[in-house]
């Protein structure tokens, strides 16, 4: 089987630990990894991780890649899209994909940021799901509702199929609190989860069937396909290829074709899954205190019910606090009625009208070659800690109205400097002047952490020219 | 008249705003200045600069004074403490002060730390307290209870002594519930808000009736005030005097002597006085919005009721928030349920308990020659930003295992490097190596701003050899 992860969450709903550029897959949310990383370690009793793929954006690119490594996920099984297109385009591209390496091959579709408490129900539930789909069904799993939830679509049970796999009668979009409430007792109907399992021929039939507009343009924009510039090896489309993806509809498989389709199955699938969509997701999968509370990072609790307190490092002391979520951040914190996480989306929309960088852009800014965090600012000074990975490097530039000064604090550097070029190892400092071309690489094989202190009177991140970039940022 | 300000709060209840090391009468709780200038702002139309007088503790009086630059005030009427030993003995230290200068003097105490809305009336009652000391009452303003406050201490009005003014029928310490609903029905109970009037001379000889231990040590004491150490100009005394400073007992002059006297008046003022005792406290002597929101700060705050949000430059985002008091500072953030304000005293007290530095230590710290910030932190490094005071300069010093990156970012230093001095400005950065001697100080007429990295495996405030220091810190 082949497993294909759509990760492209855009991540106001855990604002702040997620943001439109850190979305929610990337972060630690629950248990041990990332939400992608616990979402690939789920599959792997199934698919091999050369049988997976992923789809995610530019912006996600490197830093994907880079918590997906130490499960030797594929570099090149990565594409990242030129925009968000929605479920229909990106599982389409990923079929025509995946069936010219294998015409006979079923895929299965994965949400990037959901959780499954019961992994071994839910890699039984595919193993039954992929006997099904060889049958060119269009296979999805219902989860059996808890709660007249109004914010998810239902299927509805139809004639058995066989043991355990049903018709689908109907989909129903996102239904009001009464009409949920009706499906909860009715109980033939299901939460519809976003994961799918079918043959690539299947999938792609019903896609020339349902979505014409969209299937007639796969085979072109799969030929646009070509290594992403510099040297990180995931996959991305030329100029072409960006042309024809952004032109075609944004339309999710639901709409497109599952709504459409005869040859729609369902399997009702008791697996403990949850969609965490909102910081009150979290009392559903985490363990809680005597309390009801939820607490994590450098936090001081007292007297506090059924309260959810996300700290980091910085000191958080909360008192008689209920039913309300604090979440910090280094650049923003969120505190807020738990019975209102829904509407977080809503703030963050809020934040970005307003103009508040924090509701997009998070403290730590990853870059192809690492990262960067503000630290402190002043009239004519920013200070920054810059991580540099082992290989990598910043591009050649210079800056017009600013100065710098750099102090590696951990690792090595190597820094070219007009015509020369420098090792810096720990505890060693260098100056970069206004309007001197200089590059920052990291030639060892541990992180290079240094502090950087701009100075000058303009102080813009849009003050650079670059000379040469390994990622094609020139 | 001669006024005396007692500044020695210990400032755990608006923590984390106030610390231990940096206390409620040196914030900007409300109005523009902090409680301390607005204390001296709100005295200086009746007590003339020359005249004011102030008793805090070493540790805030370099603050102290800068804060008090502007007024003109006179350093050597600042009088340091060597420990806190309570009302009584800084009152009776105070009148043997002022009474060597003036021995017909009217001094009045004032707490550095409350709110007078009124300030006309309170001038007014200040004044006619002022003739009453004359006739050698010692005097009190009293207070009109406005709800069955259980957290002061009542006095209890007696029989007239001329209009407006009352005997003090009895002092009434802090009531339960029950007895603060009868006092506040009754009508001639009144809160003690810890404003005195009296002549030097008597309240000197009150405390010899009623507190000869404490009495009787006034003039050996107050013989050994002299110059703190430095070119700061305050006062404090010399080791013998910090001794028997140090032996007497801690009383209030409430118990000391007002609970014993016959002569002590009481006027009722109508002044519209607040302690500001706990957070909650804002919401009686602030404007609030109009869903009764306090917010101050980078806030977006969203169906938020009743609630206090106090932000800085980080961004605070709030949503739904009902009767809730956030309060950020750069190292610490508060979350309390209003009706529990009071108890952020104890929750303080758990912080020192478990040893967090962010209980009593703000992230600024301040020191006699200007703060530094502790900005980031890694394992072999420590990152501040430093400020010293125009004029002002550090201990020749040296460190043994860290080595430390200098970068003025504004105004300019003078710094010693073993046997050589540099003028730097801005943008000049130096490395002063470990084990040797350095010293900066800031030759300028503005502030000096730089961002020190220390490096090295072993970053302590500790590791520091002092040759030479302004400040008696050798």
């Amino acid at each position: 089987m082949y497993g294909v992860i759509l990760a492209g969450g855009s991540g106001t709903r855990f604002w702040p630990t997620s943001r439109e550029q850190s979305p929610k897959q990337l972060q630690k949310i629950i248990g041990t990894g990332t939400m992608l990383q616990n979402t690939v370690q789920r599959l792997l009793p199934l698919i091999s991780i050369e049988n997976l793929y992923l789809a995610t954006n530019h912006q996600q690119a490197v830093e994907t890649l880079r918590q997906l490594d130490s499960y030797g996920f594929f570099p090149d099984h990565l594409i990242a899209e030129p925009c968000n297109r929605n479920t229909a385009l990106a599982i389409g591209l990923m079929a025509k994909v995946i069936i010219d390496k294998d015409p006979n091959a079923v895929m299965a579709v994965f949400p990037a940021d959901h959780v499954v408490a019961n992994s071994e129900n839910f890699i039984k539930t595919l193993q039954k799901a992929e006997t099904l789909a060889q049958k060119n069904y269009l296979v999805t799993l219902g989860i059996p509702p808890t709660r007249p939830e109004t914010g998810f679509g239902y299927l509805q049970q139809g004639d058995e199929i066989e043991d355990g796999a049903y018709q689908v009668e109907r989909f129903v979009e996102k239904p009001d609190q009464l009409k949920a409430e009706q499906y909860l007792e009715h109980g033939k109907y299901f939460w519809n989860c976003g994961v799918f399992i079918w043959r690539a021929s299947t999938i792609l039939e019903e896609l020339q069937n349902y979505a014409e507009n969209i299937y007639s343009q796969l085979d072109a924009i799969a030929g646009c396909i070509q290594n992403a510039k510099g040297n990180s090896d995931y996959l991305e489309l030329n100029g072409t290829g960006r042309g024809l993806f952004s032109s075609l509809p944004s339309l999710s498989i639901d709409y497109a074709v599952m709504e459409n389709s005869s040859r729609v199955a369902l399997i009702p699938a008791d697996i403990g899954w949850n969609d965490v969509g909102a910081w009150s997701s979290l009392d559903e999968v985490t363990e809680k205190d005597s309390q009801g509370n939820i607490i994590s990072g450098n936090v001081l609790a007292q007297d506090c019910i059924n309260s959810t307190i996300q700290g980091q490092s910085r000191l958080i002391a909360v008192l008689g606090l209920k039913n309300t979520v604090v979440v910090d951040s280094p650049d923003a914190l969120l505190v807020c009625a738990k019975e209102r996480s829904q509407d977080v989306k809503k703030l963050v929309e809020s934040l970005n009208e307003k103009g508040h960088p924090e509701g997009k852009q998070p403290a730590t800014v990853n870059k192809p070659w690492g990262s960067y965090t503000v630290l402190d600012a002043g009239p004519s000074y920013v200070l920054k800690r810059i991580e540099v990975l082992p290989g990598e490097a910043l591009s050649l530039q210079s800056h017009q109205h600013r100065s710098e000064h750099w102090t590696i604090v951990s690792g090595s550097a190597e820094v070219v400097r007009s015509k020369e070029t420098f090792q810096l190892e720990t505890n060693e400092s260098i100056t970069i002047p206004k309007n001197t071309k200089h590059r920052l690489g990291n030639p060892g094989s541990d992180l290079l952490i240094i502090i950087e202190i701009q100075f000058g009177h303009l102080l813009d991140e849009a003050d650079i020219s670059r000379y040469e970039d390994r990622y094609g940022r020139c």
